[in-house]
């Protein structure tokens, strides 16, 4: 079935192909040619190399950069060069060997212009004749999961990526050449490669998406060292006159191209928002940033009208610091739809952007920290510019604060809501779904303290680039799990997931930004609607962090109000990590476990354990990392209570086995699920010394919730009480809201308010 | 049940102490007492005092471990003397706050001393006071755990604690105080207290194993400090003639004492090998130590005629350097018997055990590399003796080597042996049974991997001084998992565990160790033999660190061999930590796991997957921390693979939930688990690059394996081939052996040797 399923995308493709046809492409845009002075001039310029050479041995960070990379290259250089027959999937032989070979070259290019070593010119110069010789010999590559098949690579965005670094060496030893040389390298590589990513696979470069930004990218990038019009303007602006059914879809799910928009401008417009917020994501942001900023690079030095770094704003110099903003303590991105964890700023890709940033905008010395903390500097004029920065000590601390990020292009697709205060950093996810690596999860937050993940994104499930898993490929489970609703910090209805897990459906549909407020240090709330996820029901949720006490962490309080013209079950997962100390509530634990579902990923959680409510909050304590946990939640009598496991139906041990705990509420059109997340506590294996291992929190209560307002009250150990007031109809800041609760009558200003009834 | 043994023990205690009476303690030897000058005498001393000052503000080291104990006193002192009645066990309120007390007057005892200023000194006397007060109104305490329970505490071992520890205290207060204040406290408090944990409670005091040496030592603190001839006797000697029944344990289930040996010295000569391995395993040594190096400092102070620091060759320094060595690269010891992992040379006691080895012993440079990490010192003669040595610059790097380590007070009761190698620290225990807190787990191993552990001993089932986790104590889970032979990395016969899980017939037995042999870098082999585990079956296990290549990471290579003479079935499990990548067998995973037994222990597994050999060799590959693994293991047809995880029958979640292999061989009298272990590769998720993920090993086989010889072929991907051939029967090292296989002779001298098959 897997494999029908591919012949008819590839007979579509055919199809698609013929629809097209090779004259339609538009006459090319003639540009001034603006190349200043001779190559190098693409990333590294001349001028550059000049500069650089002027301060080589004198700054640190700049020499201990170059230090490595040329060990690096040297190292290659005695290894001998090796161009084979491509063969395998990512992870595999030849896939691994052809990446090492484009990031060789291209860091052998600089080499060459920073220390005026032929060596290193005539490794690329070996190097690419041996691609001339073996690239026009090559079919598609063997290997067939890819909707768009490369030569070098099992999919045309690793032949992008190849071309994207080689256009850069090709840059670098250019002079080096000799004009036949060049020529052959041109007519047999450069430009059948370059068209075959192009025009011979329309569906992956005509479209927006993060492959076609590499695609797009290569071909320009090459165009440019080439002065090849025809190119550019394909890159820049897509393969004119191509006519591609809109309902086709890539091997993610995604749609190929619904709108037409194509080229490198489209694929800057469109995925960004105003705020620099990329809609696929940080994890695939961080991916598409390497292409955008290097190409914008390129741009800048060879066609500054373009004015590419003011495009839209500024949004690219925007993006960047959304990308640093949307990581942990550690540096580490926040998972939000297909994510691997792990990947952080210390990433190459953002190596350069930081760099390209700071030199390109307006020079701020908050990068320079990030620079500083990633130890190394691009070899070209932007990394020399923030070298000179670091060493002439302009640098301040990068401070991550409470941001709200708008998605969509015009910055009206919903957000996603960080909220930072002390060692807590909480991600609000309501955005629009991301293109093909959306997850169901409207709504849905995540948790770190003090950098670590505490309440978890699964993520993707993928190995990425391992190839004994799937050929390093996104794994069935992460269709049939993690993309699903039940995998998320959000509320499933009827078991069902979001927009029913469709792709068409959810990407018609963004959830809401109602509120966002962090101004203060004592409360930071951040609210949003979703109506689309589920029709005739109604999803509001209301994330708050309110500090108690001065050097405490805040607690986190969580509204997630329900709304259905229908009798459902609802189920909120908390994916907590860690270990359970204590539960306020008993449970049994079942002899072995269950299966908790069948399908729209709630076939892969086992059923460990089970309670009912007695309508009492239920407190559950847990240890992570070192740090002591607990969830207190308002709950019905008779709402269910199951400890579940992740790891069932997974014939391959794709899954993590991590723990969640799920309170589902049964046959109700509305539900309000109320909680309190605490980081109250430290334990140390080392002084084996538990400090406040316990709750401070006694009892949470619900006073009021209606469409107009929900006001909940918590009390403390210490019988501090609190009551918040949160306004579910108006989020004007400066509207006057009165509410009487228990006779007693309330007045504020604003969406929300935080009472302090002790006083 | 629960509640009627323990009235039984109860009993029992009654019953002993009435045999026993005050009349029969001995006449106090005298000492000549060489109180060198006034107080403090004890552990800092006069003169140190005079050159700590002399060195304040000048040394970094002492002056920020100065620094951290002023500002946690002062802050101690800000919050004011709480002196509660007992009432909670570990981790409670009451526990922590009599705990805190103790260190926190320890601390300003010595501040007072270094510092000069009233303030603490009248926190010491004025908390030493509140306890004259509550302590005589004190009746045992409510909680009924243990076999000896405390007044402040509910075991007597935390009242010894708080003794050693307000010893000190008293000491450095001791002319401040006027002498009929001294008076009121040491006849209200102190000689009452020492009373009680001696002989109104002698089935705790009068024994050898870590709670005496805490109680002999609170006694023996004290006693130096009042000049008590009569409690310096009973804390050196025990308590004579008395009588305990051989046959009584403690709730650990220990003997309380079969051999009538009591006193410091006995606990000293005991459980210490020549090598300075303490039998209770390095997480025990690193709970004692603390006591035993205190007191012996106390006593060089105090009674240097008695030269505790020469006693048993030294065993007292070379103790440290055991125990050091019984760490990871991260610091963190060595799981042997019961021990909580994270625990690490980082904790305070390993703080006072270098200085004090330091100080006292030879002045080992390599000790103040250990004192550097720790980055403080205690504020005594001895950590200034530290601080100085280190601004000095004296220090020199503690290079952890392969080191076996025997055990038996006499050296003769089996070893430890660790075999180091690159990245690789492999931990292979063929011990005696190591008391009350041994584990049933002969011949079984651990593996580290740059500081991370990749084939793990679970350690305990505890969560020390978590109060929700069963009070802090031990879970049952210890003892019907943790303890169990197989929750270890050894084999099972009969799902039994070794000595039939029995204390008493463990403590009987040890292992012998065979072979260890570390000084090339190219081999090192550990081999030992238990033929007691099981009657009638000898179990025999080789390991050895094989480098094939220079820069990469030894194989680990382990022959298992099982001679018995009955037909029995075997299971070898292995705990790896991490995910599953890809396994060479095909295995069928349970639509839901099943519980893999009823018994010592296999009722905690679930088995979750199951394949059946056909008989050649199985690669199990995986991932852990970012670095690739592959297990290969020699099996025969129809051989099962299980895989399992820990976590069924456990009701509180006290168990965690980690994965293991497990190879069963049915129906056989002998048996032969022959694998290689590799750590052969690298991933980084912020590149996404997987080096060498998969195993560089093609195939193993036996060739030879008889009582005489096992030899071992095994073949490289790049066709290396390599021979080992293990003497079973002889262990000389100067053993001329000839050996024919397939019609090649080998000879070589040795019991073991390595042959390249290719040259």
């Amino acid at each position: 079935m897997k494999s029908l399923s591919r012949i008819k995308v590839l007979a579509l493709w055919v199809a698609l192909i013929v629809v097209w046809s090779c004259k339609n492409e538009p006459k090319p845009q003639r540009f001034i040619l603006k190349t200043k002075g001779s190559h190098p001039n693409l990333i590294l310029t001349q001028e550059g190399v000049v500069k650089i050479k002027k301060h080589l041995g004198t700054i640190p960070i700049f020499d201990s950069s170059l230090e490595i990379v040329k060990k690096e290259v040297d190292n290659e250089i005695k290894n001998g060069i090796e161009v084979p027959v491509p063969k395998h999937y990512s992870g595999g032989y030849t896939h691994e060997r052809h990446k090492k070979n484009y990031i060789t070259m291209q860091k052998a290019g600089v080499l060459f212009q920073i220390l005026n070593d032929d060596v290193y010119a005539n490794y690329v110069k070996q190097m690419l004749f041996e691609y001339a010789k073996l690239y026009p010999t090559l079919p598609v590559h063997p290997k067939t999961r890819s909707y768009a098949r490369g030569k070098l690579f099992w999919q045309c965005l690793n032949d992008s990526n190849w071309l994207v670094y080689t256009s850069q060496a090709y840059d670098c030893i250019y002079n080096f050449l000799s004009k036949n040389e060049r020529e052959i390298l041109e007519q047999e590589l450069f430009k059948p490669f370059a068209n075959f990513i192009s025009i011979e696979n329309p569906q992956f470069f005509n479209r927006v998406h993060n492959h076609s930004t590499w695609g797009s990218v290569a071909v320009g990038m090459m165009a440019l060292v080439m002065d090849d019009d025809t190119l550019l303007n394909r890159a820049l602006y897509g393969i004119k006159n191509l006519k591609i059914d809109p309902t086709l879809k890539d091997n993610d799910g995604g749609f190929i191209n619904k709108h037409g928009k194509a080229g490198f401008f489209a694929n800057l417009e469109d995925p960004f928002s105003p705020d620099g917020y990329y809609t696929e994501g940080p994890y695939y942001q961080r991916y598409a940033s390497y292409p955008f900023l290097v190409f914008a690079q390129a741009l800048q030095n060879k066609k500054p009208e373009l004015e590419v770094f003011k495009f839209k704003d500024s949004v690219l110099i925007k993006s960047v610091n959304a990308l640093l903003n949307l990581s942990n303590a550690k540096g580490e991105f926040f998972l939000l739809n297909d994510a691997q964890k792990g990947m952080s700023y210390h990433t190459s890709a953002l190596v350069s952007a930081v760099d390209i940033a700071y030199h390109f905008g307006e020079q701020n010395p908050e990068l320079l920290s990030i620079a500083k903390q990633q130890n190394r500097v691009s070899l070209n004029d932007a990394g020399l510019t923030v070298a000179m920065g670091i060493k002439a000590g302009k640098e301040q601390p990068f401070i991550k604060k409470s941001i709200e990020l708008s998605d969509g292009s015009n910055g009206k697709q919903g957000a996603v809501g960080v909220l930072r205060s002390k060692d807590l950093e909480l991600v609000f996810k309501y955005t629009a779904h991301g293109l093909s690596h959306g997850h169901f999860d409207k709504l849905s937050f995540a948790l770190f303290d003090n950098g670590e993940e505490v309440v978890q994104d699964y993520g993707l499930a993928r190995f990425v680039n391992i190839e004994q898993k799937g050929g390093g490929n996104y794994l069935k489970e992460n269709t049939t799990f993690a993309k699903q609703t039940i995998a998320h910090n959000t509320v499933v209805q009827n078991k069902v997931s979001h927009f029913q897990g469709a792709y068409e459906i959810a990407s018609k549909h963004h959830s809401n930004a109602y509120v966002f407020s962090a101004d203060s240090d004592a409360i930071k709330v951040a609210s949003a609607k979703e109506f689309n996820a589920y029709s005739n029901t109604k999803l509001h949720r209301t994330m708050a962090l309110i500090t108690l006490e001065e050097d405490t962490n805040p607690i986190v309080l969580d509204i997630f109000r329900v709304e259905s013209s229908n009798k459902n079950q609802y189920d909120l997962p908390l994916y907590y990590l860690g270990q359970i100390m204590q539960t306020s509530f008993k449970y049994s634990k079942l002899d072995t476990p269950e299966v908790l579902g069948t399908n729209n990923g709630y076939q892969h959680l086992y059923k460990e354990a089970i309670a009912t409510s007695n309508g009492e909050n239920i407190k559950f304590n847990w240890l992570h990392s070192n740090r002591f946990y607990t969830y207190t939640a308002l709950t019905s009598k008779n709402d269910n209570i199951i400890m579940a496991r992740i790891g069932a139906n997974d014939p391959d041990y794709n899954l993590r086995n991590d723990p969640c705990l799920i309170i589902r509420k049964k046959d109700t059109e509305n539900a309000l699920f109320l909680s309190v997340l605490e980081s109250h506590g430290t334990y140390s294996p080392v002084s084996e010394i538990a400090n406040n291992a316990y709750s401070n929190l006694k009892d949470i209560r619900v006073l009021c919730n209606n469409n107009d307002y929900t006001a909940v009250e918590f009390t403390l150990i210490n019988n501090t009480q609190k009551l918040f007031i949160m306004s579910n109809s108006s989020s004007n800041l400066n509207r006057t809201h009165q509410l009487t609760i228990k006779s007693v009558k309330y007045q504020w200003e604003g969406a929300y308010t935080l009472i302090n009834l002790n006083t």
